[in-house]
């Protein structure tokens, strides 16, 4: 079956030409209405665009700054023997763009750690790439994992953009609703806004409606009241990090979404490839919050909102306790709690 | 002391004339940049003013209602005869503004009340006043009652708009802030911006920085973070209805914020007059909850933010249960759990 969702937008991001070639970035500051392609030259220009949010999501901006290292040490034309020092020193300033998402830092660890045995660009690039196709197996393995879990005639809620524009695949938590989709089950979509930035509104929405999935979007603070109203039988949404007992970082609004679901025995999954755990990491208390510029708030839709002189809070995600997760779905299966003994295995030299 | 706030603003709502002269409604859709006064002729107009929320906040839109009932009568010039059927004609009508605020009922029930004895125009724009005098006293007696709670050096969390904006006073939840704050007490406040309408980016930041309240704006769904990290020691709300046992209806966010302030052991107060109980109702499942229109949420500041075709729901309430409530701050004191005992006596023909 196809995927008109994936045809009807460009990728997200692709690698265009050889080991010299350029980053190709769809620009998701000017989605849903306009659909521009960024031609990426610098790793200081992808550094740029995972800051300013031309691309986002955990998964896809680990895959951006695996890019990126290459764009580094291609522009840099380092001799062999600094090659590797080239590297680490661009590795530090992409994965300073956002402290959240663990993936940056996966990603350029994993690009590192193969230029140590080879410090060749070849290399570096052979592995950009094993990044970008091992995350698109993964979204597809985190749709088959958790498709059944879908309830067919259920209402599901989500949360920020989990899709395609997230990833280099289909998704996280929406290659589960795609994967459920295809397999016949029937559901509709509850896209929470998502607040500064209106991803869900902006992003989810057009993804959902391109696959033909009914969605309607809805503010942040409503999701509460129709969960106790009934109203949804599934929360699903993605993660930036998960540390070793399960709790997780997410979208800012993730957590009270989580509570409210508690609250009403509504199950509540989080959808993530293996690259969003952070198994050095005893619990959510350690893990980093971006704050970003208040403008983000104040200002909507490039238009102040709020008196002058008002300042504004704006962390960009929030920590949930993995007592609030119902379970974990991952390119590795479903993990069930207590979560510390299947994340474990998840990482197990085993597998 | 100076109320800054109260004089740097037009009124909310005031009466210009004897019996047959006009309401003055301070346009809040334009605020906080522009400053409008509806010169309001018709019943017809107050109804318009209600539901495209010229004016809003459960205690204003019961004095408007009243004004409205006024201007009815006025402009009808019925005979003694059937001064009470036009009347109860008129009041029909603006009941229907807006369902879930019972103060408007309350305010409609009143002056009929009056005009069952006396049915003249005289009367009617006496009883009219009063409401509005009522409500003025009912906000600085809220005030004292609650303004020892709030405190000192600590943060105070709060949603939507409660102020001089949302009542014939000085507010609900924002007059306990007032009345702390002139009695000395310092605090910073977090406004939750409240969307989908931006009541308190727009009116509640207004306000407070007006009175010199150090302010900050946040969205919605940050909320549940920064309680869980222990940046806020007190949430207070308003209400537009109050159920006998104390399950309530507010602008909708307000159940979730009281989902997370219960998860921290943060106090969460609810501020109303007595005009927002609604004895007649056992418990909140009865409130009806008002759904707006969908571009309310997929608009955002007059601009498209969701791509075309798509839906939304739009709820613009919701009902937190009675034992989220730390305590109701009322004109008649406030109130601890098990709440029916002391809504009961609020309404004793003793008092």
């Amino acid at each position: 079956m196809d995927h008109p969702v994936i045809t009807a937008l460009p990728p997200t991001l692709a690698w265009k030409g050889d080991e010299h070639g350029v980053l190709l970035l769809l620009d998701q500051r000017r989605l849903p209405h306009q659909r521009l392609v960024l031609r990426i030259e610098t790793a200081s220009a992808v550094v740029d665009a995972i800051r300013t949010l031309a691309v986002r999501g955990a998964p896809a901006i680990g895959v951006a700054a695996a890019y990126g290292l290459v764009l580094a040490v291609s522009r840099a034309e380092p001799t062999p023997g600094t090659l590797l020092e080239v590297a680490r020193e661009q590795a530090a300033l992409l994965a300073a763009a956002r402290p959240t998402a663990v993936n940056l830092q996966w990603a350029l660890d994993r690009c590192l750690r193969v230029l140590q045995a080879e410090p060749t660009l070849p290399r570096l690039l052979a592995e950009a790439r094993a990044i970008h196709a091992d995350d698109q197996a993964s979204c597809r393995s985190i749709g088959e994992a958790g498709r059944a879990l879908v309830p067919d005639g259920g209402t599901v809620l989500t949360h920020c953009n989990t899709g395609q524009l997230a990833t280099a695949g289909e998704g996280t938590a929406l290659a589960v609703l795609f994967a459920a989709w295809r397999a016949g089950t029937r559901f509709r979509v509850l896209a929470d806004e998502t607040r500064p930035l209106l991803q869900g509104a902006r992003l989810t929405a057009l993804e959902l409606a391109a696959a033909g999935i009914p969605v309607d979007v809805l503010c942040d603070g409503a999701a509460a009241g129709l969960i106790a109203r009934g109203e949804v039988q599934m929360v699903i949404v993605g993660a930036d990090r998960i540390a070793q007992n399960g709790d997780f970082a997410n979208k800012v609004g993730t957590y009270g979404l989580a509570l409210a679901a508690a609250a009403h025995g509504v199950p509540f999954y989080v959808a993530a490839p293996r690259s969003t755990f952070d198994v050095r990491l005893m619990d959510g208390s350690a893990i980093p919050i971006e704050e970003r510029d208040a403008t983000e708030v104040l200002e909507v839709a490039g238009q102040s909102q709020a008196p002058e002189g008002v300042g504004a809070r704006n962390p960009a995600f929030d920590v949930t306790p993995a007592r609030l997760v119902t379970g974990f779905v991952t390119d590795g299966g479903v993990l069930r709690p207590p979560f510390a003994g299947p994340i474990k295995a998840l990482f197990a030299p085993s597998r």
